[in-house]
């Protein structure tokens, strides 16, 4: 089943960093002094209750069945805050009863079949890096539950070099299909935070955007075919670059969240491996200046492929996480002041291409970024950022163990909307955590992302409930804000109730009708999607 | 209801041309001396039966119904060959029982709500230009059937000029829609071929293409929010640059062919009116070197916004058909072929934007085009494309006067598969008809579109047998290539029969599901996208 992560929290041992004093420092001025530093229950000391599941399903697939401690306390849940704070306390009574890995796209459909005709819950699984509680075992009233592990799905199944399209499973992580592409020169150029870990099936499922979407185009417009296998039958798209046949039914399966179904196998647009990339940071002197700028560039057709930028909270915390201290913080507070843009707004752009092209619209943009008030700082701010663009769970593990409240949401809206959204959610965060800080990574003609980070020192016991309330009120603000309820995680649990008033009961009826169609005994993936 | 078209043909008698004696000259040498032009029966002499209406629509609905001969005869069908054979027939047996014009959302629904309960069909009519048989008053077993005029639905609602985001009614025309965008300096750029009638629901609700889709996008891509109207509920789907919240549902109303409801407003991102632009004419020695600069253009990120490409067929009938004769066309045959590209292929190139951008965008296209063997004509071939661009229908009129069969068919598929299907389309036109023409006139990274025409002498009466066996030898070439049935004119009537070749029967029974669900009673235009 490839590279597992920790059961109880991000990726891996051998990758994970340790915080600095500087930057455990920084943070303690901010939320008050932390406790000594302790993780959760030992994987031994996880309570599970015994597997229950139909005979014909054990026996059935008994080459392809895992049902060990370590697996099943893997696969019950994603990486989402409440998903660790409950694996970090050994609740996983809830455990899938067993792992089914199959082996291809047959093994599928055998598995959904066999589990539909059985009442047995299906959960598919990826890189299992849902951070909206997309793999909460939800039973919905069966007895039994498997994890549908697509790990094995892995192959680059096709390159059509001159068409610049790739076929891949459903089960092939990011990193590794950028491993396989690179070998033969193309790219996919889709870095979601999780890249290390996700699987192109849930990327897929879950309509992510990357690092670079600005640039290269969401998970939505790089798929240009799919099949997915529903208890009813498969849904097979063949690769097509455009079509006026009818509703996209591709649309229908980017999203659809293991709701409908489960995806075998991806067609993707890929390009060619970029000749050089270039990253910069640029500060502004404000937040709202910085966004004038990325305004200007999307609607100027001049965007960089990355363009992101933190607002004056968040390029704080950069500073401070970063473990910036003495001399250095010194010089860069200096060369700052003198140029206006102390407690400035940090922006990070990134070009990739050709030498030439790279260079000229790095100068067509660069004009922009001064006129919007911008002072560069080099490449190094940009590498900084490149170092690290993965690492953030790694750091949310750390501050658990210190019993911090970490956690993302974000959304988007019109640029005319977008500061309106940004004070709802921020004033509705600070209610509760007292470090709210946002970003603005993906760019549109017509609006923009947010993406907001809070922490807060939790109640030992509470953590759950503390988290609830002020994930409850940053929903609420989006909705009554008329954002987005979610840019790029997904619904998954967290945000289902709030579909509705996202797509209006008829859209709800309308995702309900497929489902019953392709999925009529309702056991793929109950309680997420759908309210 | 506007400006309406002649209901036996294309457009307005105002705005009709004649074909030259030259061009008429070149075409008989083609496909065999013509018979005198003869039209249709007149509007008296069109059949009709007399409207059967329920009295409570009838009377319900008094001062928005019509049912006077010429507008029931108008609405009877949209443009398709076939379409305008039985206009001309004077045959409007089947004609709708009155028409209904709405003046705004909410007396849709009220006259939808009170169809769907009086089992009355209603087929959603826009600028009425379908070209596959999407207006056919198919009854499938009810006795009445009321056209749904929306085009008074007609109001550009809301243009946020900071977001580039226009919210229009349903019923606008793309011509209109231009013209209050002009007024404050913005466009959509989207030019489909029936551009001066065709209203922007109508583009939504077939996935039109542009001609200026390479650089602007589909209307797919343009959407970006959408309100409609089923008899079961509102989908109601606030404008969004993005977002990760499920399935994506305005691409469930995109290619909904009035379906599942009809569209009363939509969100689109406009942009500001381009300071230039620039079309030049472009000659290949072959299709195939052309095709070849098109993928590098796209693949390289370097297409013009405007990028079509004649096969070696519609250069020569271009030329044949513009009346080119005497000195001027001795003078371009002596300068083609000195150039080593007569009997080539002829591309038209266009760009808009800035003037520095334009220059350096052509400088950067110009030297690819070159690189591929392409000479260049200039600037007065572009301007003759871009003065005929929307006239190709008015030719068609003149050759069914003069018992020509002249239809048009398109297609998509990937680079790699792009000749297979070219091949196979034209080989199976050719056994149908002795002129097949064909342009790719939409590029996408994987791939592009192919859009042919073809032409041959009709036997008196059996135009319409004759145009369903070349009709389905192109339709089955398409599937047995892979192609799509159709990249921009939508599945109508003509295409049901291939839909299910393309989305499988699990796509279709998804379709189906959702059509049930938002129009229970079945009223919703029946017999057209689905099979």
């Amino acid at each position: 089943m490839g590279r597992e992560m920790r059961w109880w929290g991000w990726g891996e041992d051998a990758r994970a960093g340790a915080m600095s004093a500087r930057a455990l420092r920084w943070l303690e001025g901010e939320l008050g002094a932390f406790e000594a530093p302790r993780r959760g229950v030992a994987l031994d000391d996880v309570r599970l209750d015994p597997p229950q599941l139909p005979e014909a399903i054990r026996s059935g697939f008994a080459d392809i069945l895992r049902d060990d401690r370590a697996a099943r306390v893997l696969h019950t849940r994603g990486k989402s805050y409440p998903d660790l704070i409950r694996q970090r306390a050994g609740d996983c009574v809830d455990a899938p009863d067993a792992i089914l890995a199959p082996r291809n796209h047959d093994e599928v459909r055998a598995v959904l079949e066999a589990c539909a005709a059985a009442g047995v819950v299906v959960v598919p699984f990826g890189g299992g890096t849902s951070v909206v509680g997309g793999l909460e075992p939800v039973r919905d009233g069966f007895t039994s539950l498997i994890s549908l592990d697509l790990g094995a799905l892995d192959a680059l199944e096709t390159l059509d070099e001159r068409s610049q399209l790739a076929i891949v499973g459903g089960g092939l992580r990011a990193i590794e299909l950028e491993a396989l592409l690179g070998k033969r020169g193309f790219t996919l150029g889709h870095y979601p935070q999780s890249y290390e870990y996700v699987s192109i099936g849930g990327c897929v499922a879950t309509r992510s955007a990357g690092q670079a979407s600005t640039g290269h185009g969401r998970i939505d417009e790089l798929v240009v075919g799919a099949r997915m296998v529903a208890p009813a039958g498969d849904l097979d798209l063949r690769p097509q670059p455009a079509s006026a046949a009818g509703p996209e039914l591709r649309r229908l399966v980017v999203g659809s969240e293991g709701v409908l179904g489960a995806i075998t196998s991806v067609a993707l647009r890929v390009r060619p491996v970029p000749e050089l990339t270039r990253y910069e940071g640029w500060m502004f002197p404000s937040f709202g200046a910085g966004a004038e700028v990325l305004r200007r560039f999307e609607q100027g057709g001049l965007s960089p492929d990355v363009a992101r930028l933190s607002d004056e909270t968040e390029t704080r915390m950069g500073l401070g996480l970063a473990g910036f201290g003495g001399m250095r913080a010194a010089a860069l507070g200096a060369y700052l002041r003198a140029r206006g843009v102390a407690q400035g707004a940090l922006a990070i752009v990134g070009w990739a291409g050709g030498e030439d092209e790279v260079r000229a619209r790095r100068d067509a943009a660069g004009e922009v970024l001064r006129e919007g008030g911008g002072v560069a700082l080099g490449q190094p701010a940009g590498k900084a950022w490149l170092r690290s663009r993965f690492s953030g769970p790694y750091l949310r593990d750390e501050l658990m163990d210190r019993s911090v409240l970490v956690e993302t949401l974000e959304t988007a809206t019109t640029w005319a909307q977008l500061f309106t959204l940004y004070r709802a959610v921020g004033d509705a965060l600070r209610q509760h955590a007292p470090l709210v800080a946002c970003h603005i990574s993906h760019l549109y003609p017509t609006g923009a992302s947010l993406y907001f980070t809070f922490m807060a020192r939790t109640r030992r016991g509470e953590e759950i409930a503390q988290w609830a309330a002020a994930k409850a009120a940053a929903s609420e603000a989006i909705v009554a804000a008329g954002g987005t309820i979610t840019h790029h995680h997904a619904v998954g649990r967290d945000h289902a109730a709030y579909l509705e008033a996202e797509i209006g009961s008829t859209g709800v009826a309308a995702l309900r009708a497929v489902k019953r169609e392709l999925d009529p005994a309702g056991v793929m993936n109950p309680g997420k999607l759908l309210p």
